[in-house]
């Protein structure tokens, strides 16, 4: 019954994403011996200027 | 104090909305005991290009 | 496909559980039409000293 | 290691974003001893037509 | 910089969770040209009486 | 209205948390313009064990 968030830097494709899910289910099943209908996997795109590391938003440091 | 988060699909209606915050709530009330004002609902629209079960995207599947 | 997420102070009994669990269910399938079994509610346990309400953590609050 | 969601309601400025980012990673080195680049602060803005509080959206609310 | 939370049944060793993290990381790397150092994986335990399906707490399932 | 997760290594005393929580309270008064009793912060205790940086979780690095 595993459920999956992936927050990541918006932008990615669809393909990208497809592909993810799709490893990171397999990685599941092959791990924990989870049925694949039973994984969720649930992506959350984050903008850089919503995510900071260091107290700095990863919009400011691209500028650079 | 009962925090809800609610991840569904995009594309629900202000008023589904409203009217699930409100069952949601009472339910809240009835079974915990909990006063209305202490309770938060917060809805979490996800595209189904961002949500996989079974290791394939919602929206590949609704391609099919 | 809704998934809840449900943060609640810890001690509610597994009735109370179990009650809130199928009344968010069935509140969730009578406003968005969704099917019993694509909805998923996970309970999340938080002590009172994990949780702050105007910078006061509920643990001392319980102290007055 | 702290890993920090915000929650809150849409229409912040970056400027907002970037001085809370920076003050709430200092305040987590100041007490937890953290190192800066070791907090990550992610922000969610929540539109008022998602997040309901005693039952009523906060968008329902702003109309009064 | 993708953030994994996974929410899984308790009881998983630490062998399983410490192949699982690994396997998650890869795939991201793989898949999104992430570095392995900016990849983090969360577990979150979750008890069967506290997720419920279709309505029905895990722990009344199994008891069946 | 914003809503905090913070998500720390487990070992924190109550001291820590509860200066932690007001001075993340501050911080989003001062910044948002919120009012303190609007300000919730929850605390989420993550084992070793069950968070992984590049792979690898912390618990096996601190057995270096």
């Amino acid at each position: 019954m595993p459920t999956l968030h992936v927050e990541l830097f918006e932008g990615r494709t669809k393909e990208q994403k497809a592909d993810l899910a799709r490893e990171l289910t397999q990685a599941c099943c092959r791990v924990l011996g989870s049925k694949p209908e039973g994984v969720d996997v649930i992506f959350v795109d984050v903008r850089k200027e919503n995510w900071a590391s260091g107290g700095v938003l990863w919009s400011e440091r691209s500028a650079n």
